[in-house]
Order: structure tokens, then sequence, then C-alpha cells
């Protein structure tokens, strides 16, 4: 099994900045890095930076980038991580490509946090990029849906079953 | 989607006693208690205690009680925490239950440990166990294969497909 | 031996919100208050929050208050939590206070990072608080000064001996 | 300032080995590096390995080593990591060292854990090695007392003023 992970930024890159007056959090390396030294993985893998942005911010240039990235992969295992306030907007438009398992995942608490549940939805989809047929789907509280079965409860900020 | 998580103890689990002559790592409360904490799962759950023990001491007689609980359940997506040294083992033992989807995972660094691999793990195990069919099955560095499919390189330690 | 820790704010304190649309940190609950959890101390201590500011907002009016509560308690070891960006202002102010040592830790990185500094420099206060002379010091990056001997280094963001 | 610390094993620097049939910890390299790299200290430092013992098994030749170690170092600030079974033991035997501030510290949960006391206990000896006096100290659960005036409470583990 080989996985291609490819990070466009969002809540579980998001570092602190070692300098003065710093104020805000800021998209950093791939979490994904630590994530599988922690793992050590038992398959292969490549990790792709396509974008370092809060996804409030992607552009519909941005997700043509994505889209051609997954596109011209000739690996058929993908999981991109993600910000959680356009995870579904990116699924839809990724929806067309055929004849890959694409997994987008994220997290609501950053990776260098130490409750954080990155870990935990990265496990995820590792886990089922291997058991599910061909699609697009979204990963995170531990359910790995389709991305058109998936709506977000803007109260709590789960993604759920539609 | 109902998860039921069975302990059993194993590296895991593995606590520090806060006593003095505290020489040893003790099997403490279910890992995946923290674990889900963290996670805030979009699922239904529970969680049986069956054993804490470290896998090399699991009896003939531990893995029936295992094997009974998982048979007399009524929920059909199982995941076990479990030692390494023993999970094939186990496995075997429960391969005759029909009409279940069980995945035994654990960890080679206890969860208590800031680098411990275990949350990818179970994060692995509850990304897989709503997309497999029917079965027992591994989850160990990021590969969930079928019990019978896997090997142990007793070098690195990794779980393999066979 | 009895602390009072004073939170003011700033990075140590920064936490991620859980909800939706969650770009920014956010001020919460006193970082101590998990550090002394951990610790399990044996000494006494109360923890007042007097601030949840990053210290680039701190004002003559907040800074006031800072110093009434200091001035108020009959408690004469003193441990405050404050933004890095403003420390030394801060120290300047209380440094009218007669009769207390009064120390003023912080972290480059949130506590809630599992890199985070803030537990070592709030144990470098705690260690030093019983051993100094009354007087306003500040403890970053091991060293525990006299405010009046401190300065940044503004590339590095240390706190040096001037 | 300029700190030597010297490794002498114990809970502090207790790892867990990659290995299989690992049942045991196993005391790995100095916790005091990892934690050194989270503060970016001010100060200089060097780190030497004196023993990899569990304090329990710590010999008379083995108090004598790190006596020896103590005595012949030019610098006068010493930070000694230990288990906390005979922390007393080693400071009275060091107690006869003139013209140094020597604080023994260590931790009730290894270092590895994130719910570690380790990095708080050595911010403590750090903090408080510039401040005291010339002697032997014991720094834990936040205390930092000369070895003479330290009891240890048996039901609770505490380190505290006799």
């Amino acid at each position: 099994m080989k996985i291609t992970f490819i990070q466009t930024g969002g809540t579980i890159d998001k570092d602190y900045p070692r300098t003065t007056k710093g104020y805000a959090f800021e998209i950093s390396e791939p979490a994904v890095k630590r994530i599988l030294k922690k793992l050590n993985p038992a398959f292969d893998f490549e990790i792709i930076s396509a974008l370092k942005k809060d996804s409030l911010e992607i552009t519909n240039q941005d997700r043509q980038k994505i889209y051609d990235i997954c596109e011209e992969l000739e690996n058929d295992k993908i999981i991109i991580t993600h910000g959680t306030d356009t995870m579904i907007e990116t699924a839809e438009k990724l929806s067309r490509i055929k004849g890959k398992t694409i997994i987008i995942t994220g997290a609501m608490r950053p990776e260098r946090f130490s409750d954080s549940d990155a870990p935990i939805n990265v496990g995820a989809a590792i886990g089922a990029v291997n058991a599910l047929d061909k699609g697009v789907y979204i990963a995170m509280h531990g359910l790995v849906l389709r991305w058109n079965r998936v709506t977000r409860n803007m109260t709590t900020g789960q993604f759920i079953l539609k």
C-alpha cells in the first residue's frame, strides 16, 4: 500500500511562531509528518504540500490546484489534510475525479496541542483508505463518510450523516 | 454507527504508579477512554474491560472470556485493544465468530507517552471498522489486515502482510 | 510555603476554540492550573485571574489592577503569568511594591502545545520564589533575573542579562 | 550562568523499548536533553551521563562515582536527575562537597508521559540553582529544600519539610 498525503493547511497544521509580537497561530510544516513519525508506518507514503491556508481563504484557483495534483497522481490512495470550514466544498470539486480513493481529514484542535484530535483523524483516514471503494470521503470525529452524505452541525462543529 | 471497545491490557494501557518503590509500569484504565475524549466522536460507543494483562500472560481461559464477550454482543462492530505479543493468537481464537467485524489493535508505546502510536492505531481501527467486511482483523502500523494474512517481523516488531 | 499565582493572559494561556470558523486562538483558563495538577505540589497555593489579554493589549489601567492585587495580598510570594511582549513594563510598574517576592513568567509556546516551555518556566519561578530576596523578577529561558537587569533580544525573543 | 546536569537514572528517564516482548521500561537517554530543547535556555550547560539505574539499585560504589564527578567539576552549579527512592541517601553522600550548589531532582512520572511532572521539577531546580547558597538540596513537588530538612511521606510519595 502507498498513500499520498496532501497538505492544504487548516487547524491541523497551525503552529505558534517563536518570535516576538507573535499574536497569531501560523500554518507550518505538515502535521502528518509528525504523526507518521509516531506511527512508524508499514506502508509507503509521500507528502505533498499544496497549500498552507486556513480553509476559509481557499480560492477556486486553489481548489483547481488540489484537483490537478490529485488528477495527475499515479497513486490511487490519497489523504488530504484540510481546514474544517470548507472541507465539503473541496470534496465536491474533487468528486469528478474517477478511479481514486480520496479522503479529506483535518482537526478541531492543532496537532501541536497535547489534546489534539489530529492523530486519531489521520489514523481513521489511513485505516479506511484501503478498505473503501473509489470516491471522495470526509473523515472527522471517527466517521468516514462519502462527501455527499455529510453535513455539518454548525453548533457543535461535528461532521455528521446527512 | 456504534462501536464496542474491549480492553484486554497490553502496552497501550501501561501507566506508572504514583507510589514509592514504583519500579514497573502497570496496566491501568482503558487508554481508549482518553483517546475518545480527544476525538469527540460522532458515533455511539461502549467500553468493556475484559482483562488487564500483558498479552504474554493471556491464558486460554482468558481468550475464551474475550471470545464469549464478542460472541454475546448484539453489536457487530468491535475494536479490541491488546498487547502486541499475542495479537495473532487471540485473532485466531476469535476467527470462528460469524457476522461481526472485529479489529484488534494496540500500541508499541503506551498511550500515556507523548509520542505514542496509540491514538493513530485506534483511529485506524475506528476508520476501518465501518468499511470492512465481517471478519477478524489486526490494525497496527497503519495497515488493517485480515488476521490470517498478517505476520510479524520480529526484528522491527512491525505487523506486515504475510 | 504558599504561592499566589496571578493570570494576566499571554501566549501561555492561549487555547483553540472548538467552534466553526475558529481562526484564532483564545485566552482560556489559567495554564497554571494544569501545570500544578501535574506537579502535585507540596505547597499551598491560590490562583487569581486578573486579566485574559495578550500583553500588547494591556493598558495602564490593567497594570494598575495587577499592582493593586499584588499590593493588597497578604501573601508575599507571587508568580504572575504574562504575555512576553510587555513583561518588562509590568515588572517596572510592580517594582514600587515592597516586602514581596514577585516573579513574572510566561511562555514562548502555549501550554496546550506538547512542546511548550510553559511547565519549565513556571517550575523555574516556583523553584526560585522561596530562595530569592524581596523584589520583582522575570523568569524566562531558565534565567530568573531582577527586572531591571533584563533586556530582550528582539531577534531570538530571549530574555537575557542586560 | 552555566549548569552541569548529571544523569543517574530513575523514573524521569524511563522509556519503553520498541522491540517485541517488551514488558518493562528501560532507562534511556537523559530526559533533561528533551526538556532543555523545549526551554531554549539562555544559559550554558553540559549533560553528563553517570549512571542509568533505578535508584534502588544504586550501590555505594555508584554513589562514590557521582561524588567524584561533582567533586572534580570546575562548575559550581550542578543539577542531578535521580530516582526518587534513594534521593536522600545520595544527597547525604554529596553533603561533604564544599563550595558548590547541588540540586537533586527527578520525577514521579516518566518525562515521556504527557502528564509528567519532570519538566516542572527540572524547571524548579534550574530556577533555584542560581539563587541558593552553596549546599545540597532536593527539588520535588515544587519545594527546593536542604537535603537534611527533607523527609518523605511514604503514603503519598511526596518530599516534605522534616
